[in-house]
């Protein structure tokens, strides 16, 4: 199932998407929702960031190039990071690089929503916690990282965080390409098979640490292939089975 | 003003603590709100976090021991780093320390809360978008910062971040002195003047990045002296003007 979420005449709605129809819900996704007889043709309303993320926690450099490159142990610390809630904006929107950020950089990942509550959570029973799945693009510059390691402010530009346009429940993440297009030639296209930190790892690893809650967002990573780019560049941040996550750069 | 959150019969609750006496409230701290007439004892009460924060955004290494080690030339980039909401924790409640966590410490500091939302904001009219002060303890357990300088998981852990007592709204930053006392030993107090970023240069900066929002909380830094603590240590973080946070450790 796809919940979109949307404006329409000034005011935010959640639905179903099915094709291109969107069949209006009142309720709370994450608990009791129900269909409320409305329908709208998606291309006739503001499609928004899929939800308002309550945290939002990435992974670096989590992709190899091929099976063959995966490593035999695991870093013992994972490389995570914060991005804060007001970097979030949606399909369609633009990614805005302030006339001080020489260099910035798409990344297309594929995103994890918990659904609920998890704390010491097993690796076999991560799946549980997943609400869904959506397309996030981790814009970065990495001019902004600092010189002793920490991406914080690299990663934290309003607009930095473009995420939809829907979220998939039903999907199987083990079975999807991460996938990038920019200026309608591809960048990246990778199967989750390649990430290094696997996803029921990281996020049972997370689990140990912090009580992962609803609404939390977890960026799994992005593939080999990210580039820099330049005012006017569009990037379409894909994959297949949840949809095309299309922004464009503009230089402030 | 010294507005509280606290939690009485099971059910959360907003007041004004004058003395020992809490004025409940109605409303909004952040808007309109008006006193109900009720009134208890703080002393009767479970007293909260005293707002649950949107971002937590923290400083590293942001104090010098005396005014003659304060730098002439600012870093072009502070470390910022972000703190995970789930790891707020209010005044009385146990700061957990899992028992993989060799070395934990304290830190304690003055918090920034933010008023409205602040984008570009020039250094001489920050004040203009803080809506309070309250006092936070960074805890760390620095075993857990990545080798290649990510402080994120380090900073993460549940617990980690306790708030409080209250949300004071009268006060001169740049007039407090910031101190902790673990097991009745005072270990850190310092003048806000010994900040290497000080407090309107720091949000400005943020603002240039990221676009700060009501409820977003500002650590600014911990005064030199934290010190690594054990199983049973009681801290109490000070500022005066605002109260005292006091919390005990415990291992997991």
């Amino acid at each position: 199932m796809k919940f979109i979420r949307y404006e329409q005449n000034g005011q935010i709605h959640h639905g179903v998407l099915e094709g291109t129809t969107i069949k209006k819900i009142s309720g709370t996704i994450f608990g009791a929702w129900e269909e409320t007889g409305d329908t709208v043709t998606s291309s006739d309303v503001q499609v928004l960031a899929p939800l308002e993320p309550r945290n939002i926690i990435g992974i670096g450099a989590n992709f190899v190039g091929q099976t063959d490159d995966l490593p035999e142990t695991l870093p013992e610390i994972p490389v995570f990071f914060f991005k804060p809630t007001s970097s979030v904006i949606g399909p369609g929107e633009d990614i805005v690089i302030p006339p001080a950020l020489e260099e910035v950089k798409f990344e297309s990942e594929l995103a994890v929503i918990i659904g609920k509550e998890a704390k010491n959570v097993p690796e076999d029973s991560v799946l549980d916690y997943v609400f869904g799945y959506t397309v996030a693009n981790d814009v970065t510059a990495p001019q902004y990282f600092h010189e002793n390691g920490h991406w914080t402010i690299g990663k934290a530009f309003d607009t930095f965080t473009p995420l939809g346009p829907v979220i998939e429940t039903e999907l199987d993440p083990f079975g999807v390409n991460v996938t990038a297009t920019l200026n309608g030639v591809e960048k990246q296209n990778s199967p989750t098979s390649l990430m290094i930190v696997p996803i029921r790892k990281m996020i049972s690893y997370l689990s140990q640490v912090m009580t992962l809650q609803q609404g939390d967002v977890i960026l799994t990573g992005s593939p080999l292939g990210a580039e820099f780019v330049r005012d006017g560049d569009q990037i379409e941040c894909e994959i297949k089975e949840i949809g095309v996550l299309r922004n464009t750069f503009v230089v402030e």
